[in-house]
């Protein structure tokens, strides 16, 4: 089971921004969008700020920050952008780091509290898009759903600009039932952690790709995480890759050498040099495992 | 509401494999596999010849073929490989073609007719891997679940040899509900039209992933099929990309021009021709939705 921290027990509730700062949930009195030194998003406030808000409890559609005459005038003047809190929430979507949520008095009054501000944990942000408002001007809006029972410690999320430890992961994860096949949980601070080591650059072909705001890759297990594999969702199991190196790796046109050398070609034979950095223990077991079982090479 | 057709009702039974191929469910009358020219597996007859099978009805572990000391021995002397009636059930999986699925008397009694051959629908095969045999050497498992209530017309599905007239797709694609967010129900007929088409080289870079035994694509949704965006899931909708591509695309880092000439990147400004097909319509109302709202560019 995957051990998340809270910095106080969701639920519970506050009579000002400052209690809630002093709880070490939020450090903005004013400000929505909390971020840290990487600018990726640590939590958000909601409290009915914005008209165009939608709360449905275990999801919310958050509109970003900007563009407005005044703050909190509530009319928009010109176009919100990727920049400050609202790059810092795309930045976070894109980390897959969740948020802390917590909802003040003036929101959603069925999922609100009656007065004060009230911790409700963390919330994944799952995706943004460009809306005209009622004014005219674009604003950028936030879908945020709800993480399951298990949360993150913000701290550990998604560090970029030094190397943490590496999160301990989970060696047997557990599985959530879902439709026919069973998926695995998994730690979203595996892939955070591999992925800023890597800066995103793909370990197979070196590339890195640019988005607008920032740069992707993906942290893929080694060893399949679900059935037939059941590998561990751990660093030591998992490779940032490009999704194209991701596709060919997952589909066994491409495996890793046991040395951990290079990344060969299962048609041509053609061999990539494996870019591994010291702080990244890759155990060849899984490798091993991946080669006979998914590339089907002995 | 997507149309699929059966060759015949689910449910039916029949005497013997001279039945099930007059039906025209399975064209042949001993191997296990049916596939089309194009190699791509249309069908396959569960019945117990491999004791390493497990049925558990919407779920099938299914062994692939060859390798035994003779057909139906169950003793496995050499591995079994990615050729014939298992490549067209590795094509099958990674065009997203369902295939249809006959039990025979003698699988697993909990789900197999007490005689003769059941007519059980389509099932989508989700992925293959390689496992050691009892006898030692390696054969090829196949993943297959039960496709909810929508199937497929299998003379349509995953066609790559000639350009066949475009599914008609869906409109609104009807949600199916999962967990908190609501997922469209997709017709796998759409991109696999669309990936035929173009021989799974990516419209923006033009470049083919090559797989072991095939290539690599995706059709890629212009206007986004789920929220906020509830494009249609229709080939005019659709552009053949790579993984790459389809994230950047997809992450509002390259918007495709209202001329439909070229992708342009956000950041830099740099252009790419963008490859259109004749037989491939594109409505540019969807490239302009995805520019506005995805790529935030007015």
């Amino acid at each position: 089971m995957i051990d998340f921290i809270h910095p106080a027990p969701v639920g519970s509730v506050f009579k000002s921004r400052m209690e809630v700062k002093a709880a070490g949930l939020h450090k903005h009195l004013q400000a929505g969008i909390d971020f840290d030194k990487d600018r990726i998003a640590e939590a958000i406030v909601v409290s009915g700020g914005y008209s165009e808000d939608q709360d449905f409890g275990d999801r919310i559609i958050y509109t970003g920050q900007g563009g407005q005459s005044a703050p909190g005038s509530g009319i928009q003047v010109s176009d919100q952008k990727i920049e400050r809190g609202n790059l810092a929430l795309v930045n976070a979507e894109l980390t897959g780091t969740p948020v802390r949520v917590i909802r003040g008095a003036g929101g959603d009054k069925r999922f609100s509290p009656a007065s004060g501000y009230r911790y409700d944990g963390f919330y994944e942000i799952t995706q943004h898009w460009f809306e005209f408002s009622k004014d005219g001007p674009s604003v950028v809006r936030f879908e945020l759903i709800r993480c399951e029972d298990e949360v993150l410690t913000p701290t550990n999320g998604g560090a970029r600009s030094q190397v943490l430890p590496p999160p301990q992961g989970v060696v047997s994860p557990r599985r959530i039932s879902k439709s026919s096949s069973s998926q695995p949980a998994r730690d979203p601070r595996v892939p955070a952690w591999i992925k800023g080591l890597y800066r995103d650059e793909c370990q197979i072909c070196w590339k890195v790709i640019r988005l607008r705001d920032s740069t992707y890759s993906e942290g893929a297990h080694i060893q399949g995480l679900g059935f037939p594999h059941y590998g561990p969702d751990i660093v030591e199991n998992m490779l940032c890759l490009c999704p194209n190196c991701h596709t060919r790796f997952d589909k066994g046109a491409l495996y890793v050498t046991e040395n951990l050398k290079a990344a060969v070609d299962v048609v041509t034979g053609d061999k990539a040099m494996l870019r591994v950095r010291g702080d990244h223990e890759i155990n060849p077991e899984y490798v091993v495992h991946h080669r006979v079982h998914v590339a089907g090479i002995r």
